[in-house]
């Protein structure tokens, strides 16, 4: 037997209408009483893969020591793999389908050790369907790994190095400009961008943001409430990026924005030339 | 004493707004600290009975041992029962108002065993008002079960027979066609209907499909990622039911499908004549 | 080392759309593993500290002994502080932004006993960026209370009566017309308003109710399966104040009514004159 986890992280875009977690959870229950499992988000934006593997990086750092089950899948039932793949020196393993979802995790967890592709029957629920592979697939095998059963018992082995990785977009310099992109608008309406507050330093304390051609002028705050009412902010948010923000307000309503705009930052009165397509990097 | 429980799975029409589900989980953690509560769903339609009811069927066969409290309960505070039921020869036991909701997953738990009305307020919280039966009714008499306190204490015995029974529509021919309806609209569009894999065999792979008077053409697939884009596709779902579908889409929203919608599947090519209303079947 | 606590309620405006609930209990279940958590309530409407000050203070005689966590805060990253506050002699810690959040509920669970400001770096994570308190701030500072450090160990003392106190509104009476405020509107769209059921028992069993200037009549029932179809109702509800409703229907829908808006009731035939502000208390 290898080593036993009492804690699976669930991530998932299933929503909370249907009881498709509460299955997931209930199989986990009855298969291994002894597990407390933590809803990390279950509404990530249905079939949005990099919006879940975004969510994922984010929660990374704090997920506590055991398993993690993360799932958007909209391949479910072709023949991608299922994957459970260890992370510091299996401490933890990451469930969930390889199609780039679990791949930026991974990588900020220090690099994949062993993977496995769930293929095992013997650690799956017999299904009237396929489509449900949270229910058959990951949670029964989460369970049996949280009892002691070895990841090598799972399934097949799977190189760490062909798994699907994740695409990260990078920001890229346009003459004095800036060109990010958003990464995540959430349920405040604060909008992050790929952007690490030192790209912007030389741009002063007040920016030019432009966004869909709107030029916009945000101002630099360490507080959503030091903002006038309606006022443009850019804050260093929980996860170290700038965040366009409102005070108690929606910056992403108010300026028409959702995960993968572009915004450019320059100087409030400077020019800004041009535009084109984000540049990516693997990650994994 | 009776036998004791270690978890209680919830499935209500509470919604998320409110603090409706934490004050029941708060009651049943001060009365029995040793129990793991699971959410099997908490956004079902409000006030709909068959909606509830389908949800509790879908889950019950992967519900963990223990109680069960499911409530869509309209008739709060009239003379409606509250009762609990035992299945599985006391493996078991369902709490919820008496109007139908319980009766479907009694039946696939294998039917009723010992009912009672939950009518002894020693097993009950004393209330400001009537009308929150999951915090004064419902959630101490299954934090009192867990503890060991035998059903036979919690109020007066029940006929199961004469237990309100729940109502699940059937399929029917209308000459070639096969006349369904949706049972459930999933989180990510899915409309699962009434209709078994194996009523449409004949019908071939491509199926004509009509909704209110319209006609389409369904695709019979083993996977959503099957279809292209915009074709709409007819997949046996993870319950074993045939569910209407897009990849990555809504087929509701395409179709504008709700459930209890008429669902018409014939050949293509076929005629299809006719239309009356849906028999149904009293279950308990 | 001081008393050990075995839960942590949490309620907050943060959603259920992104993982901020989710990693607030990985700090937990990581820093704290034998603590668990119970989730009041998430979906308060952003950033409004009364909503959320109401919605604890229902809870409040409900919640499992121990720890709450408790989070609406438009402040963050501001000079405003974050406190815990002890009650019942210790039984019971409340944590949350000093902004009058916690007020209502530390009143009715008897008033302020020992309180802090969460200064102690040694007790909170490193950040980021400042906009996290849950996780940086009140999930750390919670799980090491539940570990047995003492509350004098998280920081500064704070006089409890230099606390920020919370805003309840008053009814009062305008001639014959009680005049009375929404406090909430719940996810059935049931009206609760400020109005003591005494208070209106002079004015019979059919009353009239003014809202905006349109008047209504609505009867008193207990319970809603007691009106008839669009008939407008009066119910005492379950925390023993009146709400408007009707039967399987929102009648804050029906009504276009919010939290905060003023509703007046008096004899069906008799006279409503005037309306002017709603008088407030300090509570602490």
């Amino acid at each position: 037997m290898g080593r036993r986890y009492d804690t699976i992280s669930l991530l998932t875009d299933y929503g909370h209408a249907d009881e498709f977690v509460g299955v997931v959870k209930s199989v986990i229950r009855d298969l291994a009483p002894h597990v407390v499992t933590i809803d990390l988000a279950h509404d990530l934006p249905p079939f949005d893969v990099r919006a879940g593997a975004l969510a994922l990086a984010r929660c990374i750092p704090y997920v506590a020591s055991g398993l993690v089950i993360a799932i958007v899948d909209p391949g479910v039932a072709t023949d991608r793999a299922a994957v459970a793949i260890e992370v510091a020196g299996g401490e933890g393993v990451l469930l969930g389908p390889d199609n780039g979802l679990l791949a930026p995790a991974v990588a900020l967890a220090g690099g994949a050790g062993r993977a496995v592709a769930l293929t095992n029957p013997t650690y799956q629920l017999p299904a009237p369907g396929p489509t449900f592979a949270g229910r058959d697939v990951f949670a029964p095998a989460a369970a049996h790994l949280a009892n002691g059963v070895d990841l090598a018992e799972l399934g097949v082995p799977v190189d760490p190095d062909l798994l699907r990785p994740g695409i990260v977009p990078l920001t890229r310099r346009d003459g004095g400009t800036v060109v990010g992109e958003v990464l995540w608008v959430d349920h405040f309406g604060n909008a992050q961008v790929n952007v690490d507050p030192d790209e912007i330093n030389g741009l002063g304390e007040r920016i030019g943001v432009t966004i869909g051609g709107a030029r916009r002028v945000a101002r630099r705050v360490a507080a959503f409430a030091a903002l006038g009412p309606g006022e443009l902010g850019l804050i260093v948010d929980s996860y170290g990026l700038l965040a366009l923000c409102l005070d108690r307000g929606s910056a992403a309503d108010e300026l028409g924005l959702a995960a993968g705009a572009e915004v450019r930052f320059a100087e409030p009165g400077g020019p800004d030339e041009g535009r084109s397509g984000t540049p990516v990097a693997f990650v994994k």
